[in-house]
């Protein structure tokens, strides 16, 4: 996970800035022989675009995907699959003001410390338009692990949780939330209408789960499983928090309450009475689904005025303009369900060259 | 992060099982010139050292360290510095239960499924055991980084919160829970007593601060600071859940709510109005606290029988005998600390790398 | 160095094929501030472009480089550079024999027993235009060591050697084969020529000299600078022999012959009496000029019929038609200089990182 | 290949100096269930072990080897396989004027330039014992790829060549030379002893060959086996070469003689009339055997004295007592097994994790 690589044996490299005219993601050590053609890549891209309700950014993005190498008549081969996407629709414009002033919670100061000197323009390398290149590699990740269903999902919006009695499945790709919870969703709508209309925004809490997943992929140690979901859910724009399984609830439980209890099942694996442990034991997968919850702060980019400083060093107050999502955790959710793809494919492929299974 | 290796540019690989001849740590990269004898690591290792009060497991372990290469009259050479510590009291007959049942909530079952072998004396490579490891090899990486002052301790335990009013640093070292509030460390006195004799466990929230942490270090995207965090802190033994700054809470925070304003230093630098990002921005320091907390779950090996499998695939129930910790928490602090240097370490080598600064 | 990636601190990562749209390096952890364009990268590429002479393919490729990322007002940000550059002249008709049989020296064979498939269009990923893409990544490397001078120069083809006291650098630039000696660049075409025409092709050896490369570079044991270089060097296409200094030469040397010899310097550096060693000891650069030569082999693309096999495994002979290099070296000459950068821009990040100079 | 680390999914990393206590490896990545015991490992360090003929250094070390971590019951558990040897003859007392003056030739100067310190003792880190922990590794990553016969030897002493027409592979383990040709042997104990008694040194070709790779290891582009055997070649002590096949030798050839021509084989497989290419194409295995050559310089540790600095800076000249091997190139040659096996092993489990076979 050195600087804008990602992965092991499955591997991805992503470029490209918010206002630059193209980003894109170079997807290594991709199995060969899988069928892979631009329309298996589109619908995720599809899903994350931006400008599809109010609840996002107005910025229109068709997020054409073009996949310049790699694949040779509708096949993987094996060698580095290059998918690109051009940016159409930037406006810098909107962006002078932060060229001088620095945007709290966002990376400006930041980078001017680390690096003295950053593009403005719409946030540079630090915009979340970079994890449409994610989204593009994780369609091909999706790929190689078939037997693998992810599904991410917002289970809280502005501190407004989903009924989990009410959870339904084919509810999530019915509302512009991802929300499984049909009465929950019509309650977001008021609710981030109204923080839209004040100039404010916020926060939100996605679940993102991965059935299919057998038992054994994974590491002991520095690799575990967790560890790498810990490292690709936090690399996501906006992330302040990763659990597994039951999070951070497991800290108020008692040893005999946390076990995952085990029986003998029909087909000679293990059925488990519970799911505390979000399907990893010692940091490898146990067969249970694979269950993790990231939050995301609200964002950082409001029309209420923030006190803050000039890259010269001046007081001042900062007002953001431009367009952006009100709730940065809505789009966040087809990010997540690539980034576990990502894990798990690379997952995949060590355990394959380890063990040969 | 690749198997038993953590880190880039000061990297180290541990190594040894519960209950092998030794255990141990080669730390790579590291700058030459450092004072480095066996006496800067020990007092790290003592805090983390089982058998130092009746809420650790009884197990004896001396944890005395060897520097056995990369030191030459003191000094650092920046060649390998390998950190062995010889495994003393290892009593394998508590374990021959486990060699024939998974214990629920540990990683028999996974090992088994993954390697279709595992050592089962202790939990073998999956016992916290190799905490040791890291935190030799995090005394060496606090060499490097001798700005930052680094401070971990209990915020909860079994579902009981400290209170933030009467947070007390010097509190910290005078009671057996790494507490920082008194009137908690006595209630957690009589809390996991009462675990401990039912033959229960309990878990725990340890929060790591950093202070001292120049703006600047870090990087976007994939090696952002909070990934490596995240990934260092969730390949702790028992961690469920990371969150940085304010975590899950700024799900439930609003953009403005969420805002730390900033205004000029007297330094040159911007005194921030709030930490709520705990310390990062857009993946790079901001020179405030890095403040991280982890959830630990509780101890899986307890008294109280479990239903489980036999590595046979039959019905069974299991008690776990041996010397456990009743709360895996308490001993966490130390590592948590550990963890925290092995990151800043590698991230201002990594910066130094790349601008020179 | 994994798959597509070479590279530690500062790293690239290249994808593309010879018949697809275009090829591309992402050059990673390049350090900010650098003054950066396509001016800077398309000198290099020229030197290394095809169809510039008789005796080189005549393909006629452009190669036209775009900066997609990575610069912002014309200076490194310290992001990801994307250079892309596209394919113009790709003749696939040429290639339709090769998808049934294997060409011997080539790629064919292996490719399909490693992945079941390959792209036979020119080669596909194992073509030589791969190296287009080290030449950009290499012409950013320049940048990040700008106190060091490379030369890379053909010293013997097809078997005949130069006179190393006719070295002249000005002559280098001077004629079609990177030729130091001009007398030896004149026998050279009579000797190509004849090859050419009759169907044949000659094999080479490039010397690559870089100048002040300070005392301290590279790194004990696994990362040798040698080692970097070695590895750089014979990824290649067509490299089969790699060496440092004397080389293979040393082997023939008594110890008082090989030892270089030190005298005080003026600086304080010390004066070397020699340079069997070719500017490194033990893996570090000792400030003497770093001295390295790489066999090539014939191009494996001739006309004169060679027994082969079918993909179905029947015996049959092929001639390869197609627009080929009668001698792959000649344009190798600036690939040798490219990597070469790369391989001490890689270093100085490196040793800056963990010595702090 | 960082530091001290080799390898991506089968890796090791090595620790230690000639005089400290004990030196060691940590292997990494390997596969479950391997049987493996001190007795698999003991007779390859017995090859290389100092001290077996006059024709290598009086150093006196059993290099017994310890199996610390990563076997339970006899067999691989696929953790981290710790393999140390401890230093038994250390007599740092013959190393007292090096540390003053800089030994020509060795890495004395060079460390001092980078780290600004040394560990003079016996050379420290840089020293070829470091090797021994190799030879160990090496013994582990045998047993990962059993399907292949690795065979290192002298082909060449002191400039006198072994006649081809005279190879015996019976021979090489008949005198202290692994030396194919008995008359060849006989020649450089004449050679050698002259060269032992007038204190000088000299130097030699090492040529490792592995039969048995099946077609389909290593990767295109930087993970050539072909770059990854050169890379683990020059990390070898005192190598300055490297060449694969017919390495140098196909500078001089023409296209049609370079060209392995392969007709139907019995087993579906190709028959090749011809091995020029050294068992690889394209950096992937072709199923021939893997040929590599070094070139080793004479040690530079010689009783003549060569002019030299002091660490002040100041003139003068050194003479390099000490117990030194006349030639290094003869130990070399087990080393050269050991990184071969070294690299296949990682090379297969690459290749299993990307494509199941």
């Amino acid at each position: 996970m050195t600087f804008n690589t990602f992965g092991h044996s499955f591997r991805f490299t992503t470029w490209g800035e918010s206002h630059g005219p193209a980003i894109g993601a170079v997807v290594d050590g991709c199995p060969p022989g899988l069928l892979l053609c631009e329309t298996d890549v589109q619908p995720w891209l599809d899903k994350r675009r931006p400008g599809t309700s109010r609840f996002t950014t107005q910025r229109q993005e068709p997020d054409q995907v073009r996949i310049l190498s790699g694949v040779y008549e509708g096949r993987t081969t094996g060698t580095p699959i290059h998918l690109m996407i051009d940016n159409v629709d930037q406006r810098s414009k909107d962006y002078g003001d932060i060229a001088q002033a620095y945007r709290p919670g966002h990376a400006d100061y930041a980078y001017d410390a680390k690096y003295s000197l950053r593009d403005p323009r719409g946030g540079g390398r630090s915009s979340a338009r970079e994890t449409a290149s994610r989204v593009a590699a994780g369609a091909v990740a999706r790929l190689v692990i078939p037997e693998v269903s992810i599904r991410a999902y917002l289970v809280e919006l502005g501190g407004d949780a989903i009924d989990r009695a009410a959870f339904d499945d084919a509810e999530i790709d019915r509302n512009p939330f991802f929300c499984p919870d049909p009465a929950a969703a019509a309650r977001w709508e008021t609710l981030l209408d109204a923080a839209r209309k004040s100039g404010s925004s916020l926060g939100a809490i996605v679940e993102c789960c991965a059935s299919g997943v057998p038992a054994g992929w994974g590491s002991p140690v520095y690799a575990k499983l967790d560890s790498q979901l810990a490292a690709a859910m936090m690399s996501i724009n906006a992330v302040k928090g990763v659990e597994i399984g039951d999070g951070f609830g497991v800290a108020r439980l008692r040893g005999e309450e946390n076990a995952d209890a085990m029986r003998p099942g029909n087909d000679g694996r293990p059925v488990f009475g519970s799911n505390h442990a979000g399907g990893t034991a010692g940091g490898i997968s146990t067969g249970q689904p694979v269950v993790i919850r990231i939050a995301l702060k609200p964002t950082s980019s409001i029309l209420t005025p923030v006190d803050t400083i000039t890259s010269a060093g001046d007081a001042t107050a900062i007002v953001t303009k431009g367009r952006h999502d009100p709730c940065v955790g809505i789009r966040a959710a087809p990010v997540a369900e690539a980034m576990m793809a990502l894990v798990l494919a690379d997952a995949r492929l060590m355990h394959r060259g380890q063990t040969g299974f």
